[in-house]
């Protein structure tokens, strides 16, 4: 019997680190043997790409809130259900760079939209599936920024208030402290090999933890 | 102070004459001196549309129900919060081709999706906002698809079994029985110049009821 794949998600604002992050975590589980799928939220499959290209295109026309929510829940069920779900279940192990904390802090804490709708669509789309870890990547969010600006043209969140960021990053840290044992919190405004160094520690110990 | 406008919604399976019948009833609507709107679901706004050509777009790849019932509101939310309601508010009156019904029709009836799923979206992206009153334009499926496919290229829906459309229909027809006061059924399959004229005198009907 083939035992199920790990589904470990990276989180944190905008410009922390995260891809990074996950080909150096990817990396290292390749080193220790692990078939590993690297993928990320909006997007992961073509039409799942589709829907981020609309969410992130910058437009005239006001989006609404709800009309945000949904198509990032969209995105998600076609990722998760044609994606991340055959992966795991063939025994790899999935690194996406972001998942639905992303909607709670971007969506929920960012925009205001009520948690409560985001559980409901949360146990619509992903029955009882969670990220197996998270690992949120954290730093002041001027830092992100900074780096973020460094990459060329904003989308249309980055294009947002240093405020929203803000109640982004509180709403991580907010979700990291009421679920300890799910989350780990790394301190990326470290110099890189530093927070290199720590995540390398984290994959180690969630894959030695299973032997 | 404004009188709010009405909502009429056109629904039916495809080929069965929505948009004539719609144009049919502006037409007679604006006689009487009605302000109206003509609209469609999935679209209606940029947005909207956006959303409604990733839908219908034929693909490689298979899209999950859930995707696709997601994407079908989120479009949803966009045109009735920044379109639909406003006008409302403005006094106008609004025919659109298709709405929720078609979602509980093509969705649930069509695709299988359980229906307490559709009502859970429908209550979260409309809270109490129900159509006043719905247009059914009722034919066989064959009638129908006959008229369809002489429009050219078929789109992801079109292309579905015959048996797919008749679920559509009987779901369409059930839930126009169940609560007939909110429904009107037109017999489709009649010629042309007696629909119209069923359809004239149903929105003379709903005008006169208001005086």
């Amino acid at each position: 019997m083939i035992k199920r794949g790990q589904f470990i998600t990276f989180e944190g604002t905008e410009g922390v680190g995260k891809s990074t992050q996950l080909a150096n975590a990817a990396a290292t589980l390749e080193d220790l043997g692990v078939d590993v799928v690297v993928t990320r939220e909006p997007g992961g499959t073509p039409m799942a790409e589709a829907i981020r290209d609309l969410l992130l295109a910058p437009r005239d026309e006001p989006v609404n809130d709800l009309t945000e929510l949904l198509l990032m829940f969209a995105a998600r069920a076609q990722h998760l259900h044609t994606h991340i779900l055959p992966a795991l279940e063939r025994g790899q192990w999935v690194l996406c760079d972001r998942f639905t904390d992303a909607t709670f802090a971007y969506q929920g804490g960012g925009r205001g939209v009520p948690s409560e709708r985001i559980a409901l669509l949360e146990t619509l789309v992903q029955g009882e599936v969670r990220p197996d870890h998270i690992i949120l990547l954290d730093a002041p969010v001027e830092t992100g920024m900074k780096r973020a600006r460094q990459r060329g043209e904003l989308d249309r969140f980055e294009q947002e208030a240093i405020s929203f960021f803000q109640r982004i990053r509180n709403t991580y840290l907010a979700r990291a402290k009421a679920a300890p044992s799910r989350y780990s919190v790394v301190d990326a405004a470290r110099p890189l090999d530093q927070v290199s160094a720590s995540v390398k520690a984290l994959v180690c110990k969630f894959y030695s933890d299973l032997l």
